[in-house]
């Protein structure tokens, strides 16, 4: 692939992995927060494109993922874009239901814990919880009418 | 590792993936959009703890990789995030100088380019360019004083 067309064409040529995936980096549309990272492969990337709704790779399944087809909180989605060499993903979301929830722990964003920054040395480094870190649902309760308990959503 | 210590626990303790690598998405602190996507090693990761500037692992180069060392346009972290299994960081930066740039091209973000979603097929899937994929420097005029032209920084 010559690098100029990757960088200025405008044919789509995602660059998948040794793995056959591409990262995928989902944010919240309206807030901008990033609200998780997953992969794709080349059908939950054309499933995405087709459908409009995040669809993406299961590394711990081993399946493809529609995700909130469990547990309602599809991710519709609004924007996609990728980056300069095109081995990257970024889709802008609308979480559908009452609370938009995108992490399985029940939160809005799996990243709900800052680490501090400015420590002397890089080991024991210590986090908080953010200020938005609440859980909107409770993850036993939503995901226990299911026989198959996910590991990672 | 205790998935519950993992995932609620306030200890930092990155998942490195087989290639003792961790993905990191960065965003501008301001605009909310997506700069870029890249890799920390361990040290990386210790060095952006440490000076409090973006530090990552360069693939293409097998370097560590201080952003912004040559181009002059540095990240300083505004905030730093992991998400709930730790296998992923969240930069939250702002950049130095006049403009902000943080994509080798010389754009504000590497991700200037939008996918069409909605294609009838999965193939031939159409791009075009966003409103913000404006350069704000030369790339040729910015690396041209350096020996080592970056592949993609």
């Amino acid at each position: 692939m010559d690098k100029k067309e990757l960088e200025e064409g405008l044919v789509f040529t995602p660059r998948f992995d040794k793995n056959d995936l591409i990262p995928c980096i989902t944010t919240c549309n309206s807030s901008g927060d990033v609200l998780m990272f997953a992969f794709m492969n080349k059908r939950a990337l054309e499933k995405t494109v087709q459908s409009g709704e995040a669809h993406y790779w299961s590394r711990s399944r081993q399946c493809l993922w529609h995700k909130g087809a469990t547990s309602g909180y599809t991710q519709k989605v609004v924007e996609m874009r990728t980056d300069c060499d095109q081995d990257c993903i970024w889709l802008k979301v609308e979480v559908a239901g009452a609370a938009v929830a995108a992490c399985h722990t029940g939160r809005k964003t799996c990243f709900y814990r800052q680490i501090e920054v400015g420590s002397k040395d890089g080991n024991d480094i210590r986090m908080r919880f953010c200020d938005d870190s609440d859980r909107l649902f409770d993850p036993d309760e939503v995901y226990k009418r299911y026989t198959q308990i996910p590991k990672y959503l």
